[in-house]
């Protein structure tokens, strides 16, 4: 956890104890810092899993075997390592992993693909096979811990503890959603890594809560960007322990499945914007808008392209409505656009209309929109029917003091 | 022109008179500033002209329109207004350009379609045709300029004044090439605007010179990134007056042909490095150079990756030796790569090599490369025999100060 918390940081909830997911931490020592640094969440039997993993292709060991394992439906346990990544490792970062999901399931008596493990911190530094060795053996002995301390455990250079909640009716059973999540601070320097773990005691299908989360997913994570530099190590992993007791859920035609996927989107969604507010030396909390796009990616796609310029990033942190940076943008992103249709505002005023300044455009409410911590700007593309929002931070003075102010 | 001088800045050369190319200088008054703003640059009849802009959707009026004219293949002027892009200006802004390309084609009795012109500055603000009217005709009265008086008019939140020379022989004959450009200051809330202009004296159809233009834009324009954002007004042109009296080429098996394309693309890359020393808040030049891709194309968009990730840019600026950042840009970068043959290296010295840290790494000659100006990063990624070189610059405070630090 760095000192200096983030502007846009949200209070830790409360979250409902799940039936059948229990955390336990201990300090494995990963590296020389006085906090607990292994996270272990023992599963019931029967827990459905599903994932989504970063599309990197130099990806961690942990990536790649998590990726592979999701495919037979079934979890006991998830391992979280913090302050090593234990990317870029070659062999001994593969084995590391390895006797980590064989210690585990020897313990459980349970297969080995049932096992996952996630780890996050210096990439390049094979993950330390004794010291994971007697982190999980003390783990598997530790106390069961709260939630909070859980995703305080996960975390690296966050510098607020991230976690969500959720519920949704499924006939007359109502299912429980807790979530936690670290990412996007950066002080060490290491490559960001966002690692979310969800878990619900609703019955599922492994199929179904896959689809659920994969649709979640577009929508939510994948609408994100801090500084457009996709990690080598993101995991989002779903669980499902079933033992709220409603009739399970195989597809949307089961009852309660809508509901089910409702939740499971809305706590994608603040989990994803958690990981926004502490974006790197952000101090404004920026939703983009796109609507009048050929298709929903196309305007996915043009929301990113506006949300990963620097120079649409910076004029959000110097409160300047500079549009043109937005038409920039949008003219660059490689969709379909035309220029003469393109309309822009901020916080609900339109600055630019059908490619011209507006004649009566008044700054004024835009100006006193752009002081505050919650930022939207409208991109009406003129050409579709096709919307997306994605969301972002802004680019400032504390970015590069995180990540250039210093010498490894 | 910026107060501060960026640390990468060279000199301007001496630069050769061009027989048939005479640039003029005069002040339009499109800012509130003490400075000539208006550059008129006469040629010759049968001038040959080539030209590649930007790949922006939402390009300016002059860019459409001198994209349409370049297929006449002939030039006899070309105007560079400074201080107002003329961007996102609907029908006005296009009336504007028309306006200047009749006036200049009136007076010397040619085809508008053989005037060009370029414009550079703040987007959305119709360019004031009273003052380019009035510019023009001052400047049609005007003395001849230096060439450096033309690279200074041009210019906008540049730090310095930028040129380019070079020479080949076609034949017995020696052909010249003078060019300036501007870019990548930005101070004002403006939107960085490239603009290149190469001028030579030598006999060209307008298709080689356009062959040639493109080929090397390819390897120079088109492999340099400051930030990432692609500018709505960005154009290149090359005019050839055809003065020297050569024997014409018109395409490669011309004699002399390959003596001029390699001088034409020599002062290319010459511009296209100005521009990157004159980055914004750039404080170290760097070179990415990728080797064994599957394609050059290919090489080149794993540079791009690398050159435009902040994380990475951000490293260098801290001198730091950050090898994994550069493995992170590798694998996003959406290009086929092998995480387990990929090697990662600083000036000259390899840091990682087959997937994993060299186990006999010694950093202590990265550390003193990374202290220096000029930066080099090699990238191997064991696949092929692709390779490509990208040039940019550091990421660090003085690029939020000149894009942040204000309130328009």
């Amino acid at each position: 956890m760095s000192d200096a918390i983030s502007p846009l940081a949200s209070p830790f909830p409360a979250l409902p104890a799940i039936a059948g997911a229990t955390p336990h931490i201990v300090r494995a020592g990963y590296k020389d810092w006085g906090r607990c640094d292994l996270t272990y969440i023992e599963l019931a039997e029967g827990t459905a899993v599903a994932g989504v993993f970063t599309r990197n292709v130099c990806c961690s060991s942990e990536v790649e075997l998590g990726r592979q394992n999701i495919a037979q439906g079934q979890a006991r346990a998830l391992v979280v390592n913090a302050g090593n990544s234990n990317a870029f490792t070659g062999y001994r970062g593969r084995e590391a992993v390895e006797q980590i999901m064989d210690q585990v399931a020897a313990h459980i008596g349970c297969a080995r693909e049932q096992v996952f493990v996630s780890s996050t911190g210096v990439i390049g530094v094979p993950l330390p096979k004794d010291k994971a060795r007697a982190g999980i053996e003390a783990a598997l002995l530790a106390a069961p811990c709260t939630w909070e301390d859980a995703a305080r455990t996960i975390g690296t250079t966050d510098t607020f503890t991230k976690g969500a909640t959720a519920s949704a009716m499924i006939g007359d059973t109502r299912v429980s959603f807790s979530a936690i999540i670290k990412g996007s601070g950066m002080i060490a320097p290491d490559m960001a890594t966002m690692l979310g773990y969800v878990f619900t005691d609703a019955a599922v299908s492994p199929a179904f809560l896959q689809e659920c989360l994969s649709a979640a997913n577009r929508e939510t994570f994948s609408c994100i960007t801090v500084d457009s530099d996709t990690s080598t190590s993101d995991t989002v992993l779903a669980f499902a322990t079933g033992k709220a007791g409603n009739s399970p859920l195989t597809s949307f035609d089961s009852p309660g499945a809508d509901a089910f996927a409702a939740a499971l989107h809305d706590i994608c969604r603040q989990l994803a914007h958690l990981v926004v507010r502490d974006g790197e030396g952000a101090q404004k909390f920026i939703a983009v808008s796109v609507s009048g796009a050929v298709s929903d990616e196309s305007a996915r796609k043009v929301g990113l392209a506006i949300a990963n310029s620097p120079l649409v990033k910076t004029a959000i942190a110097g409160e300047d409505a500079n549009w043109g940076r937005v038409v920039m943008a949008v003219g660059k992103a490689g969709e379909p656009a035309d220029r003469d249709r393109l309309s822009i505002g901020f916080g609900g005023t339109w600055a630019a209309r059908d490619g011209q300044p507006l004649a009566d455009y008044d700054e004024a409410p835009v100006a006193a929109h752009l002081k505050g911590r919650d930022i939207s700007i409208e991109v009406d593309l003129g050409l579709g029917e096709g919307r997306a929002t994605v969301w972002t931070c802004d680019l400032t003075h504390g970015y590069i003091s995180i990540n250039a102010d210093y010498r490894s």
